[in-house]
């Protein structure tokens, strides 16, 4: 499990991640934008997505996409202080990826674009706290889908 | 799409029914304590739960399940002025239930007791108009999974 200064930094970052759901929308953006960018290969896993969602993600679908990944990683945001909670979620979030072909290997490739997204979706205001309690926090879900 | 003020209604109600964690968690207890309770055959589509989760849902693996819920649903109240982000979210929601076998028909058992679940977990707070917008959003992912 994670820390408390580790729960406390992600509480703290995920209002600029994620105060509302324009906000959600853009981080998704962000980072899937990164992910697709640095590694083209992963775009297969996303068969509903068409070229113009691929390319801004500001589509239904891409917003749809965007709003789901950062209600899903609130979900462990707003259960950080529930252990039993946060393992469930995170043997749901396994189960939904194996069914979809997605692996530990793919997680690591969004867990290695997170600090840049971080970076920007906050405008550099993310702290080296903030940082490191995420990466805490995907290494866990990682973990969990290995 | 919903009307204007159906989207207030919803985003009123919000507040009382998922303004944290906890109160996540207690909701999924009472909304799925009553789908269960209502229609005992429901329970066969929940193959990870075991006793203590169908009894109490304050489990693990119950936690999880409320806040995956409640958070799913907040992408729609977080996102209902979007028509197309909404449209992709309930498209995304049929998917993931088809691949389980959960129909338009189960989700007419949930609507089914869902006025029942805002009176309980708003403490009868909950007005006429919050039934009805919830109603209405109900209906429209029911259609989009028909």
């Amino acid at each position: 499990a994670l820390t408390e200064p580790q729960k406390t930094a992600l509480k703290d970052s995920w209002k600029l991640l994620a105060g509302d759901g324009k906000t959600m929308m853009k981080s998704g953006a962000l980072l899937f934008g990164l992910l697709f960018k640095s590694h083209p290969d992963t775009k297969k896993h996303f068969k509903h997505f068409d070229d113009a969602t691929f390319a801004t993600m500001d589509t239904g679908v891409g917003k749809a996409h965007g709003m789901a990944v950062f209600t899903g990683l609130g979900a462990f945001v707003s259960s950080i202080d529930d252990d039993a909670c946060v393992n469930g979620l995170a043997k749901k979030l396994s189960r939904n990826h194996t069914a979809r072909g997605i692996t530990a290997d793919d997680f690591k490739l969004l867990q290695g674009v997170f600090k840049t997204f971080l970076d920007e979706a906050t405008g550099k205001k993310a702290t080296n706290e903030h940082k490191a309690a995420w990466d805490a926090l995907l290494t866990m879900l990682i973990k969990a889908h290995s």
